[in-house]
């Protein structure tokens, strides 16, 4: 099954402890929506501006990305300019430019219409709505959302919430939407709001699913983590692709898609942009996934006596 | 086998957002031993002082703790005073007063000398070659240390290291003590001072062991965490006895020490001081094992094509 990503396609400019990048591809859609092409076909809807290099647009379609839904308009692209201390889990934001991406409103070309698998990327949740209201009947609904928007759209993010099967946030979010500190009681509180999923995302730490069960996943241990700009959405695009390409929404296929999910992000860290994407092949995932069962495997008890 | 825990039995007076308590037992070799005394024998060497009730000796006999190397000189125990904001993961001392302990020459008596797995919790390192060198031939010594002995003693400290087949420490010290802020690149470090295996604990994101091959483990989801003072020396007591009760230095058999490490601190930090451990029931244990396995477990890929 394909895939629809609503979301942003931006410039970023990115400056860590090991280098920096001016302008280089980047938003929330490019990351999930290139992670979730390894795994099925993915169709695009967001917007440019004028100032898009066909180098970029090249890139997508060779990925089989559709962009049909990517809009063109005159002016300049969302660019996003921030900075990593040593401590990579955090973002500083120096810039935020939305530019043409301030007028964005999504508009799902009518061959999409009939998506099942809808990822609504971090974007106002009142346009999270409408992009829910031209979608008939989608099968899985991921969102994703940010401090913003908890904070001054909390009664239309619920409202998404409860329209989601798959919420993924951050901790920090957890908190701030829950006004909980301890990560359990925030993830119950999120699922009485409606979710059928809750899915955390703690950076370094790995991830926490909740939903009957908890399940656990750390992040895979790196040496190098030189840019974790976009892991979360190329953590999401892995998950949710890997749901598309099998279909098997069991408590197993959802730890498995969890996995290949932290199996995306953890190679997209490893270098600015979407740069470590570009090269990857599907013989490195799949090595990579049994290197994450290796990292987290240990031997039960027998039955009790 | 029984294992040998040198260390500090203590008083502690603690506040949590949750609550507080004064004058509590604590103590590293306290918490070490309880622990451990689930899987096996233990012998404590550690120091109070003549203001140490017989309830808290009562309590450590009734757990088959052989006290025999447990001093008792004229002053006052040690006394250390804490506080924990939200962020449970980091404790700010207020007060300690070592009284007792500051004269501390830990003295193993002879019919502990062929101890064969050893605990050096954390005290200064020169007296733990002092341990060391009284112990005629351990099979597994494990130690602790602290912020404080890495800044001031780090020769000392890796000389312990060498002689360690477990060097147990938290996130942040690893950091200080290798200089390097990526948490593989100071674990390769710290092995290349010497450490067999280092296990490196996160707090409420759980524990990595580095050795030929890296294991993660989360902690265990809580929606009551009280009190996380001792959760580390719980751990390593749970971890250690286990491995003393089955002699199993497989990597299969420390994976499954670190989880009954990992489970033994997720009762701990429960309740205040040893008040949950002091209820704990061995099928309790078992179940929070079976738990954990349900928390982490996802299924392999079929092997490659």
């Amino acid at each position: 099954m394909s895939i629809l990503v609503v979301g942003s396609v931006a410039f970023d400019s990115v400056e860590t402890p090991f280098g920096q990048v001016e302008n280089v591809l980047g938003g929330s859609a490019t990351y999930f929506a290139t992670s979730a092409s390894f795994f099925t076909d993915v169709n695009l809807v967001a917007v440019v501006g004028d100032d898009f290099p066909e180098e970029h647009l090249e890139f997508l379609r060779s990925r089989n990305i559709d962009l049909r839904g990517l809009t063109r308009t005159s002016g300049k692209t969302f660019h996003w300019k921030g900075k990593y201390g040593y401590d990579l889990n955090e973002a500083q934001t120096l810039e935020t430019h939305l530019n043409v991406f301030e007028s964005f409103r999504p508009e799902i070309p009518p061959e999409y219409a009939d998506a099942e698998y809808l990822i609504l990327a971090n974007i106002d949740p009142d346009l999270q709505l409408e992009v829910l209201n031209q979608v008939k009947t989608p099968r899985v609904v991921a969102c994703d959302t940010m401090n913003f928007w908890i904070a001054s759209k909390s009664e239309s993010l619920k409202k998404v919430i409860q329209r989601a099967d798959f919420f993924i946030i951050n901790e920090g979010e957890a908190r701030q939407l829950s006004g909980e500190s301890n990560l359990v009681k925030a993830a119950r509180k999120i699922l009485d709001f409606g979710a059928k999923t809750l899915i955390i995302k703690r950076g370094e730490y790995g991830v926490l699913m909740f939903r009957s069960s908890v399940f656990a996943a750390p992040a895979y241990p790196l040496e190098e983590v030189f840019d974790p700009t976009g892991a979360g959405d190329t953590f999401a695009g892995g998950f949710m692709g890997y749901l598309a390409s099998t279909g098997d929404l069991s408590d197993d296929g959802l730890r498995r898609a969890i996995v290949f999910g932290s199996v995306m992000a953890s190679f997209n860290v490893e270098d600015f942009s979407l740069n470590r994407l570009k090269s990857l092949q599907h013989r490195e995932i799949e090595e990579r996934y049994r290197n994450f069962k290796n990292l987290t495997h240990f031997q039960g008890l027998p039955l009790s006596k």
